[in-house]
C-alpha cells in the first residue's frame, strides 16, 4: 500500500511562447498546468506514492483541464474543491543564453486564493497521511489563503503528519514584512525547511551572507551560518537549500546543501543544458520528500533530490516526469546521456 | 485624407483550442486578440479609414501584444492608455455540426474595466473625427466603464461626431435591469442602433416577437414592429439588425434588416460554411459604418455590411481581414468561390 | 457514491495523418489512444460513473501512455495488468467527401491478446459492480482472449452484474464461422445486445434483410425481423442497433433502433458534419449504458445514446468527451450550434 | 514492363497559408511542389506507369527539393536539366464558402522559362515512349518555352508518340492573341485535346456558348457545338472538357464531357466537399491518359478520369495521390465514404 | 516627441526550414519578413524612436504582409511606395554545431530593385529627420537602386541629417570592383561607417590584416590600422566594426570596436548560444544609432549596440525585439539569464 | 555511370516525441523511416552512387511510405519485395543534458524478419554491383533473416562484390552466444569490418580492454590490440571503429580509428552539439564506403566518414542528408558554422 502524501496550493494555467519566441511573435501558446505544490504532487505520484493535491478550481472547463492534468499523472484529485471564478494564469517566455526567461503573472482572484476553510475537510484529508508539503506561495496569495494554510497545518499536526515547506519568496505577491509576519508563525508546524538565502532573509529575516546569485557564485559558508540559526530558532529537523549557479539562461550548475543539526552535506554538482527550468525547485522538494519517506538517509535523500531536479531541467513543462529508476541511474553516476535501447 | 473614425472598448486575449479539439484535448491554444469594438476598428482600417481604437492596457508584454495586433492591421493606437493589471481573456472552443462553440470568459478586473476618465483626453480623441462606435459590452464591464462610455459619448457629440452602437447584450456581464438602466440613458447620443431582438428586449425593454432563434426561424414582421418603436422612442436615424439562422455550428444563413424610419430593407441572404463565427456581428457593424461613411445609400451600405460579415465567417480569428474590393466582388454576385488567379 | 461499471478489452495507440493528409504526405502522426471498450469506459467516467477498464499493457513507456490517457479522463486503471510485449496500433487516414477514411491495423501479439486469465482477479474486479460491457473485438483477438472474455463473463454473472455487448464484427480478425462459434456461446451471459445487420449475420448467423448500407438506405423492417429472432433465441432484455446512413465521408445521418421484446422504438435522426467518426459506435454504447443505469426508460436511454454519439462525431480522437448536460441540451432540441457564452 | 509516358513543363514551389488563414495571418506556409504537367506525371506514376517529367531546375537546394518531391512518388527525374536561377513560386490562400481561394504568382524568370533546347535530348526522351502530355501553360512562359515545346512535340511525333494537351489558358501569362498565335500552330501535333469553353475561346478562338461558369450553370449544348468545330479544324481524336459547377469555394459539382467525333458522352457527376481543388484539372488529365493508355474505351476512360479527379479534390497539395483501385472503387459506385478497415 | 529616423532598403520574405531541418525535410517554412535596413528600423521603433522605413513593395497580398510586419512593431510605413512585381525572397536553413546555416537568395527583380526615383518624395521623407541609415546591400541591387541611394543621401544631407552606413558586402550581388566604384562615391555622405575587414577590403579597397575569420581568431591590431585609413580618407566621425568569433554554428563570441579618430574602444565580449544569428549585424547598427542619438557617449553607445545585438542572437527571425531596459539590464552586468518574475 | 552499391536490412517506422517532450507529453509523434542499412543507402545515394536497398515491406500504405522515403532521396527501390504483415517500429524520445534518449522497439514479426530467400533474386541484385553492406542487426532478427543474410553474402561474393559489415550488437535482439554463433560464420565474406569494443566482444568474442564508454573515456591502445586479433582471425582488409565520447545527451566528441593491417590511423576529433544522434554510426559507414569506393586512400576515406557522420548529428531523422561538397568543406577545416550566403 503506497504511502499517502498531501500537498496544497495553487495550480495555474501556464501559457508559454513556443521555442524561443517572444510573446509578440507567438500566434499560439503552449499549454500546461502547474504550480509549486502541484508539481511536487506529480513528482510524488510518479515515484509511486499515493499523492493527493488540495486546491480549489472553478467548475468550468479550464478548471477541469487542471484537474485532468493532475489525474493523467496519477495524482489523486478527490480533495479538490470546485467553485470560484478563475484559474490563475502565468505567461512564460523561454530565455536563451543571456536573455532571461520572463514570467508575467495573472493570478489574482483565483479560486484557491479566495477559497474558504469550509471548502475542505482537513480531518478527512490528513487521515492516514504521512507527509504534508506546502510552500510560501500559498499564504502569500492573501489573508484567506494564509488562514487556510494554517488550518491545514494544524490538522496535519493533529494527525501526526510530517510537514515540509519550500519558503519560495515571491516579491510580486507580498513584501518581506508581510511574509515574515505570516511565515514565522507557520514555521512552528514545519519539520523540513527548504529555502535559499533570499528566502531566509525575506521570509524569515535571517541576514544573508555575500552570495551574489546573479554572478553564479556560491558561498557555502554563508549558508552554514544561516542554517544553524534557522535550526536553532525553529527546531527544524532538516534545513535544505538548492544551489543554482546561473551561467546563462541556457546553462546552470545545480547542487544542494542539507543540514541535520549536526552535519552539513553538499551534494554532487550537475552542469545542465536547460530545456525548461520552471519547476526545478519543486522537483527538488518532491525528490527530497520521496528520498526521506522511502527511508533513505538524509544524504542519499539529498542526492536523489538533486538528481531528480537536474533531470527536471531537461523536461518541458512544470511537472517532473521521471521515475525512481531514472533518477537512480543518474545518481549512480551515468550522466553520459547515452541512448537507452 | 482618410476619414477619422473612433471606436472604444476592450480588446481581449483570445485563447482557442486548435481545430475542433475540446479544451481538455489541447496542449496549445491559438492566440489572437479581439473584442467587439477593436474588431470594428480593424475592419475600418482595412477599408482605408483612419481608424483609432481607445482602450486601456497593462504596460506588460501581453498588453503590448494586444497593441501590436492592432498596429499590424493599421489601426492607430496612440489613444490607448497604458496601465492597470490585466488583459481580459476569453477561451474559445470551436463547435461543429450540432456541437456548439463554447466561450469561457475570464475578463473581470481588466485594465479597461478599471480605467479612469482621466486616462483619456476625449477632446483630443474626437477632434476631427467623423464617427464613433461603441457596444453594449463596454458599459456592462462595470460602473466605471459605464461612466467612461458616457463621457466619451458626450465628447463625441460635442465634436459633432456620428455615433453608432451595437447593443450586444451579454448576460454574463449584467442583468436586463442593469442593462436597461444604463443603456436607455446612453441612447440619447446614438444615431445608428444595431441590435437583434434579444438585445432590444433585454437592453431596451422592447417586447420581442415570436422568433425562436435556436430553431433558425425568422420573423421579419416581429422586427418591424420593434424597430418602429425603437425609432420612435430614441430617434435613431437607422435601426439595424443582423438575422442569423443557425442551422448548426457549421452552417448558418445570414442576412440583415435596416429601417430608416420610412422603409424596411431586407438584404440578400447568404448560406455560410462557417470557419469562425466570432466577430461576425462586429464585422457587420464595421461594414455598415464604412458603407454609410463612404456615401453609399443605406441599402447599399447594408448589402456591403452583410457581404463583409458573411466573408468574416470564413476567416479565423476575431478580425475581419477583407478589402473593399473583396466585399464588392461578393455583393455584385460572385459567391462561386472560384480560385482567383 | 458513483455506480461501478467495468469494461474490458484492448486499448490501442492510434496514429492518424493530420487533417486530410494521406499517410504518404505526413511527417507527423497525431497520437491518441483508444479502443472499443476503453472508449466506452471514458464515456462512462465522463458521465460521473465509477468506470474501470480492464486490460493488459506492457510495462514500457508506450504502455504507460495508454494508462495515462485513461486516467486523465477519470477512468480507474487499477485493474490493468502490466506486462507483455506491445501495444496494439492502428493507423488512421481521415477521409473526406467521397474518399473514405482508411484504417491499417498493426495489432497482432498485443499484450491483451496474449494475456492469461491469471493476470486478473475477476472476483475483485466485479465486486460491487453494476454493469459489465464488452465487444466482439476482444474474443476475436485469439483463443486466449476468447477464454479470458468468457471467464470475465462468468465472474460478472456470479456477482449479479448486468452485461452488455457490442457485437462489432471485424473481418480482419476472424471469419464468420469462427465468430459464430465463439460468440453464440457468449450470448448466454448477455442482457443487452448491440449490433447492426452485418453483425447479426456474421456473428450470430441471422439472415440479413436487404439493407444496402453502402447506399445510405435504411430498412427498418428488416431489422425488426432480426431483432425478434435475436430476442427469442438469446433472451436479451434489449436488442439495439445504430443506423448509419453514409452520404459521404463528410456527411452521415445517424439514428438508432431499440427493441424491448415488446415495442420497437426508432430514435430521432441527426444529420452530421463529421469531424471524426471513429468511436461513434462506442460512444453510443456508453450513452446507452449510462441511460439505462441512470434509471431512464429505454426510449429515453436510446435518445441519450444517439445524442451522445452524434456529438462524438464532432470531436477528434476515439474518446467521447461530452458531459451529461451537453447531451441533454442536444436531445432536448437545441441542435442549432449557437455559441454558448 | 510499365509503359513509358512523358510530361514536360514547370514545377513550382507552392507556399500556402495553413488551414483557412489569410496570408497576413500566417507565420508559416505549407510547402509542396507542383505544376500542371508535374501533377500529371505523379498521377501516372501512381497508376504504375513509367512516368518521366521533363523540366529545368536550378542546381541549388530548392531546385533539388522539387526533384525530391517527384522522386518520392516514383516519377523518373533523369531528364530534368539542372541550371538556371530560380524555381517558380506561387502563393495560395485556401478559400472557404463564398471566399475564393487566391493565388499570387511569382514565376517569372524560372529555370524552365529560360531553358534552351540544347538542355534536353528529345530523341533520348521520347525513345520507346507511348504518350506525351503538355499544357498551354508551358508555351505561355515565353518565346523560348514555346519553341522548346514545339521542339518536344516534333520529337514526340518523330517517335510515334501519342500527344495530349490541356489548353489551360492563363490570362496572367499571355493575351488571347498571343495564345492563339502559338497554340493553334501546336495543335497539329495533338491527338487528345482537353479544354473548357474559356480555353476554346481564348486559346483556339472558338466562340463560346452562353455558359456562365461563375453561376455554376452548365450548358452541354454549347460544348457540343464547339467540340465539333475543334475536331473538324484540328483533327483531334478526342475532345474533352471537365465541367465544374462552383457552388462555393467549399462545394463544387464535377463531371466531364468527351467527344470522339461520333458520340458525346457525359460522365457521372460528383458533389464534392473540397479539401484542395488545385490540381483538379491535372488529375483529370492524368486519369484520362491512364484510362486510354490502359486500353479502356473512351467512356470508361472518362469515368476513370472524373472519379480520379473527384478524389483529388479531397487531398491536400497539387498531386493526386490515389491508386487505380481507389479510383475504381469510387466509379463502381461506392461514394459512401465508409471507413475502410 | 520621438526623434525621426529613416532607413531605406529592401524587405524580403524569409522562408526558413523549421528547427534544424534541412530544406528537403521541410513540409512547411517559417515565415518572417526582414532585411538589413528594415531590421534597423524595427530596432529603432522598439527603442521608442519615430522610425520610418522607405522601400517599394508590390500591391499584392505578399507585399502587404511585409508592410504589416513592420507596422506591427511600430515602424512608420507611409513612405513605402507600392508597385512592382515581386517581393525578394530568401530561404534559410538553420545550422547547428559544425553545420553552417545556409541561405539561398531569390531576390532578383524585386520591386525596390526596380524602383524609380520618382516613386519617392525625399524632401518629405527627410523633413525633420535626424538620422538616415543605409547599407551596402541596396546599391548592390542594381544601377537604379544605386542611383536611388545616392538621391536619398543627397536629400538627407540637404536636410542636415546624420548618415550611417553598414558596408555589408554581398558577393552574390556584385564584384569588389563594382562595389568599390559605387560605394567609394557614396562615402562622401556618410558620418558613421560600420564595416568589418572583409567589407573594408571588398567595398572600400583597404588591405586587410591577417584575420582569418573562419578560425574564430581576432586581430584587433589589423583593424586599428584600417580604421585609421578609413577615417583619414573619408572623414567619418566614427568607424565601427563588430567582431564575431565563430566557434560553430551554435556558439559565437561577439564584441565590437569603435574609433572616433582619437581613441579605439573595444567593447565587452559576450559568449552566445545562438538561436538565430540572422540580423545580428543589423541589430548592432540599430543599437549604435540609438546609443548615439540618445546622447550616450560613443563608448556607451557601443556597449549598448553590442548588448542589443548579443540579445538578437537569442531571438528567432530577422528583427531584434528587445527594449532599452532589457539591453541596459544586460550591459549593466546581468547575463545570468535568471528568470524574471 | 554511377557505381552500383547494395545494402540489405530493415527499414522501420520511427515515431519520435517532438522536441524534448517525453512520450507521455506528446500528442503527436514525428514520423521518419530509417534503419541501419537503409540509412547507409541514403548516404550513398546522396553522394551520387547508384544505391539499391533490399528489404521486404508490406503491401499496405505504411509499407509504401517506407518505400517513398527512400525514393525521395534517390535510393533505388526495385529490389524491395512486397508482402508480409508489418513494418517494424521504434519509438524515440530525444534526450538532453544528463537525460538519455530512450528507444522503445516494437519490431518483432516485421516483413523482412519473416522474408523468404525466394523473395529475392540475388543474382539480379548483385549483377554489376561493386559493394555490399550489411549490419549485425539483420541476422539478429531471427533464423530466417540470418539465412537470408548468408545467402546474400554468398551471392555477393559470387559476383565479386566488396563486402562491409557494421557489427552493431543489439542486446534486445539476441544474446552474445547467439550473436557469436551466427556472426563469426558470416565474417568469412567480409572485407571491411566496422565495430566498436562492445561489438568485438559480444559479437566476435574478443576480450575488451578497459574502455569505460559511459565515462566518455577513450582507450586507443585497447582497440589496437583487438583490431590486430580481428584482422588476424578473419583476414579483414580494414578494421574500423568510431570513437564516441558521451559527455551528455547534448554533447559528444566523435572520431574514428582504422587499421589496414599495417598502420593505425586516428582521425580528427569533433566536438558536437547534438541535434539527433540516431544514425550517426550508419552515416559513418556510408561515408567510409563512399570514401573507399571513390578511390580515396584509407586515411582520407576515414576523415570523410568522420566528417560526414559528425554532420549527421546536426540533422534530424535517421538519414544523413549531406553532399560530398558539404563533407569536404568540413574536413578541409571549416567547422566555424558561418552562414553560407
Amino acid at each position: 500500500m503506497a504511502k499517502k502524501v498531501v500537498t496544497m496550493g495553487e495550480i495555474m494555467l501556464r501559457l508559454s511562447a513556443p521555442g524561443f519566441k517572444r510573446f509578440s511573435q507567438s500566434d499560439s501558446f503552449d499549454v500546461v498546468y502547474g504550480g509549486g505544490e502541484a508539481n511536487v504532487a506529480v513528482s510524488l505520484a510518479n515515484y509511486g506514492l499515493d499523492a493527493h493535491f488540495v486546491t480549489k478550481l472553478p467548475k468550468h472547463e479550464i478548471g477541469q483541464c487542471a484537474v485532468d492534468s493532475l489525474r493523467k499523472f496519477g495524482v489523486q484529485t478527490d480533495y479538490i474543491a470546485r467553485g470560484g471564478d478563475r484559474v490563475g494564469i502565468y505567461f512564460l517566455e523561454n530565455g536563451a543564453s543571456m536573455r532571461p526567461s520572463k514570467v508575467v503573472y495573472d493570478r489574482a482572484n483565483s479560486a484557491i486564493a479566495e477559497a474558504e476553510i469550509s471548502d475542505f475537510d482537513f480531518d478527512e484529508i490528513f487521515k492516514d497521511a504521512e507527509w504534508f508539503h506546502f510552500t510560501g506561495i500559498t499564504p502569500a496569495l492573501g489573508e484567506k489563503a494564509a488562514q487556510l494554510t494554517e488550518e491545514a497545518l494544524k490538522a496535519a499536526k493533529r494527525h501526526g503528519v510530517t510537514v515540509s515547506v519550500d519558503l519560495n519568496y515571491r516579491k510580486k505577491l507580498w513584501t518581506p514584512d508581510q511574509a515574515k509576519k505570516v511565515m514565522t508563525n507557520l514555521m512552528q508546524y514545519v519539520d523540513v525547511c527548504i529555502g535559499n538565502e533570499e528566502d531566509a532573509e525575506k521570509v524569515l529575516g535571517f541576514k544573508p551572507g555575500h552570495t551574489d546569485v546573479t554572478k553564479g557564485e556560491l558561498e557555502l559558508e554563508g549558508y552554514k551560518d544561516i542554517f544553524k540559526q534557522m535550526k536553532e530558532q525553529f527546531g527544524f529537523k532538516y534545513v535544505v537549500t538548492t544551489l543554482r549557479e546561473s551561467h546563462s539562461a541556457s546553462d546552470n550548475s545545480w547542487s544542494a546543501l542539507i543540514y541535520d543539526g549536526n552535519e552539513f552535506y553538499h551534494s554532487k554538482r550537475y552542469d545542465i543544458r536547460i530545456v525548461d527550468r520552471v519547476g526545478g525547485g519543486d522537483s527538488f522538494a518532491g525528490g527530497l520528500i520521496y528520498g526521506l519517506i522511502s527511508g533513505r538517509d538524509f544524504k542519499q535523500a539529498l542526492e536523489f533530490a538533486v538528481g531528480a531536479s537536474a533531470l527536471k531541467h531537461t523536461i518541458p513543462g512544470d511537472f517532473n516526469l521521471v521515475s525512481v529508476e531514472e533518477v537512480e541511474t543518474l545518481i549512480k553516476g551515468d550522466a553520459s546521456g547515452r541512448v537507452q535501447r
